[in-house]
């Protein structure tokens, strides 16, 4: 173990004033839904008729503070899906307070993510198993998995699992769908008399589980300040030696908040937010266009240098690759793997539609190829596989290229490709995700104590200090709503896309232009555990802008 | 400006103790060449004329602290070559002292490296002029650039500026070709009867700028623990997830101290150091074979994830590499360009030796193009565009797709390509390059204010807290040795590669087999500046290692 590793130990987390006195709390049940929740939806009523009508909970301290002694109670937490930064701190929360409220509760923690519950693997937790692991970074006590319990044989199996180990509670860490898995199981288990209640914690550092009751979730904080810190180091280096333009991808497929917090930390040249794109229907092309035109620009002042950053998910935002790729994931052709490249390619282009194929035209080679060939296991393309930021580099370079045939662009381009995700999801997390996440866990013990299920933990005021943090607890079924997806309908928690209209955009695009010639670089710190910066900065511009 | 940055302009660099009484100080010179300095060396005396038989400077406290007021002299200040974190502090800290020593002394800066000198391009620097960059990163105060001043008619050039400039002093702040360039131009100037003094400043991320008298050059410090942050949190990923196994190429290209360091600090599964490749007369395709075979030996013990760090100069270390680089580098063909991409690897394939061609036909076709048609400006291949990471991984696939059909691996292999080079380079320093780079500063600003010209201003027992650091000067001339360079017998200061005898190789060479399949990740912190950390992590293990 590292020194710092050592200090971070010793980290005690900040919690909300109510906290302080978790022993003598008590829920107490609003008497309405909160506005903003889907007040009545028919659909979602049919479908949870046990937990749809659930309120949002509230905590206030006991009149009589040596009034209930908890029973004692046996839990189970998961961690579900990609790492987030604070993982571990949910489960030291929640441990530490169990064992407040009842000393002889227990904690167990399913292995390798939702499929632990499946296979009944996993480890007991104790004071020993938390003593390497409080403040740290990664999910490594119990690691983590996609596998989602969606299906009728999958329940069965989780509710033979739960009766058999004889839970009083399952936690599960996770994103969207994960918790939407946990309304689903909520409400299974109420419906087959299984005692065990069910408590969702918000995760994701892509920030896209949000809405009026989650202001962020939990490691959002951390790796939108890692990528920060990068991008910032980045612009001072080009800055500097003045000759390159770096083209930064950020980690976050389906929404862009990641890219938009970034942007309005360091103030980068150019940043493509994806829901813009999809918004005013962009084709890739005309931000092809539009980034050399910034280049450009850029030269003409003598500025050969710049940094661009790009979301994860640019392409299945842009009006014609999306196009493209409804019409590839439906092109199948069972003998393709026997083709030569340039059979392949060809087969492709006779078998698109024109505005499909002009699109496709305009890839290098290799992508064209990878669209091919590359499928997950739906027989989908496998996007994500494609690297962005290398072809945005590409067709930039070729568009370039006219450009200084025709004698329009005379400047210099040597362009350098990044991607940051990685390095955000399983660091340190910062004292903000630090105390957010010992917060939750605590939050968690208490629902579970008092025999509440079907509830995702929440605390309000965050960009408040620690101690004016509000602690609650609000229904996981109050932010289901109908979607298609892969042609069927299905309650699913809604996704938080970047709010064009929103505080945080508005900010960025009021600025934006400034920032694209006229160098505005910011150079945010690395993640600060002491002095003045780990209190300054202490939330993030996407949180202080959403709360003036 | 981030209140970070404003924080960290309030920092006071903290100074040896002889430089808290910095007006008395005189210099002492010694009387004889430190041992390990080249004693005789008639090469480079016959080159030297006038600055062969220089000899080590100390300082020491003048006993009468009224004595000398020194006089008011005009000095420039150059960055020659790439960014490295702290170039700011040693302006900052010449500056002070030039102004301590004497209030009317005036600082210039050469503009955008060496090619500032040759057309007098400059900004005076003032108290204001530093008010936004002390203890911060880049060199965007002046930029910085590759021109080397070498040619007879560059040496006239800075000759005439110099002069008309009327410098007392020019400090040029660069690695071992611009110190080399250093000290030719200081004989130069001497031979001419130019009164501008020069002095050079140790800088280099990659730390090949090292010697009996030069402990570790600025920036290595603040770099490596950037990398070993970043590794860590990969591992830290790669450790929860379970599935990744993640390529990771480190900066440096021509020395592997970089990827030792931060194999020190973070202890992943496989560092690959360049000068061991060498040494050992390693081909690419052992290495390949070595990675493979340890992602089998994990894959074996249900480990199908890693990480694995590479060196960005491997291939020029490979011997394999090394030998078909040579024969591509005569391989000229004049109409390449109008080739299709069959007949160019046609024609080299032809062309090359049997041995070469074993190597050439090993690489994926996407290197096989590069390698034929990217050339640098002497007409040698352009082995820095190659991407070695993505080559690596290509490669490694390839052979455990062999290994699968045999039947001898069995498990998943998942690779992730990351680059570390640009986010060390221009990154706010640590507090030991801030105070170390400060502390050149007001070196050179000594040597200059007594007179002394072509020597290196050098810090020792930098392993202690700053106060125990002695402070010293060391002559260019006896860092020079006779090299070889494109044919050519040069005098040039001796690159320090990793020392396979030292006490940082032994130290890994003890551990990596135990680390290999064993995980023992280190996770280093993001680097602090306050609290604990930002003083027990002081120095960096190969500082460590070399001075028990």
């Amino acid at each position: 173990m590292t020194p710092f590793a050592k200090e971070r130990l010793a980290y005690t987390p900040k919690v909300p004033k109510l906290l302080h006195h978790l022993p003598s709390l008590q829920i107490e049940i609003s008497r309405s839904r909160r506005l903003g929740c889907n007040e009545k939806n028919p659909a979602i009523d049919a479908l949870f008729p046990h937990t749809s009508q659930f309120l949002p909970i509230k905590f206030i301290e006991n009149s009589d503070p040596n009034g209930d002694t908890r029973k004692k109670i046996k839990v189970a937490v998961v961690f579900s899906g990609g790492q987030a930064p604070g993982g571990h701190n949910v489960v030291a929360g929640l441990f530490d307070a169990l064992k407040l409220l009842n000393s002889e509760s227990s904690l167990i923690g399913f292995l390798q993510g939702p499929e632990g519950i499946l296979k009944n693997n996993y480890i007991e937790i104790t004071e020993n198993t938390l003593l390497k692991v409080r403040n740290q970074g990664g999910f490594d006590l119990l690691g983590s998995g996609r596998t989602k319990i969606e299906t009728e044989e999958q329940f069965s199996k989780a509710c033979e699992v739960a009766r058999s180990e004889k839970l009083d509670g399952l936690v599960i860490i996770g994103g969207d769908d994960s918790n939407t898995n946990a309304a689903f199981l909520a409400e299974y288990f109420l419906q087959q008399g299984i005692a065990t209640k069910i408590i969702g914690i918000p995760k994701t550092i892509d920030g896209d589980l949000k809405n009026e009751d989650i202001q962020i979730s939990f490691g959002f904080d951390t790796a939108s300040k890692i990528f920060s810190n990068l991008i910032g180091n980045i612009q001072r280096d080009a800055l500097s030696a003045k000759k390159y333009t770096h083209f930064i991808k950020l980690m976050g497929r389906s929404a862009s908040h990641i890219a938009l917090e970034c942007a309005l930390k360091a103030q980068p040249n150019l940043t493509i937010i994806g829901e813009e794109v999809e918004d005013s229907k962009k084709s890739l092309q005309k931000i092809i266009q539009e980034i050399s035109d910034l280049i450009v620009e850029r030269s003409k002042v003598s500025k050969n240098y710049g940094v661009i950053v790009i979301p994860e998910g640019l392409l299945e935002f842009c009006d014609d690759c999306k196009a493209l790729i409804k019409e590839l994931n439906l092109l199948v052709d069972g003998n393709i793997a026997t083709k030569s490249e340039d059979e392949k390619i060809h087969f492709a282009i006779n078998a698109l539609s024109e505005k499909a194929k002009e699109c496709f035209s305009l890839f290098p080679k290799e992508t064209q190829l990878q669209l091919l060939l590359e499928r997950d296991p739906h027989g989908n393309i496998n996007v994500s596989k494609i690297e962005t930021e290398q072809l945005v580099i590409k067709m930039v370079e070729s568009e370039l290229k006219k450009r200084k045939k025709n004698g329009s662009f005379t400047g210099k381009f040597s362009p350098q490709p990044h991607f940051y995700g990685y390095e955000g999801r399983a660091a340190t997390p910062t004292n903000f995700d630090a105390n957010y996440c010992y917060t939750l866990g605590n939050i968690a013990a208490l629902l579970l104590a008092v025999n509440q299920t079907g509830y995702m933990a929440c605390v309000k005021n965050l960009h408040l200090e620690v101690e004016a943090w509000e602690i609650g607890a609000v229904p996981l079924t109050s932010m289901l709503h109908i979607e298609e997806r892969q042609g069927k309908e299905k309650a699913v928690i809604k996704k938080k896309f970047v709010d064009l209209k929103g505080a945080p955009f508005k900010d960025f695009e009021k600025n934006r232009v400034e920032w694209s010639i006229n160098d505005h670089y910011l150079f945010p710190e690395p993640i600060q555990f002491f002095g003045p910066s780990s209190i300054i900065d202490g939330i993030t511009k996407t949180l202080e802008l959403e709360s003036i």
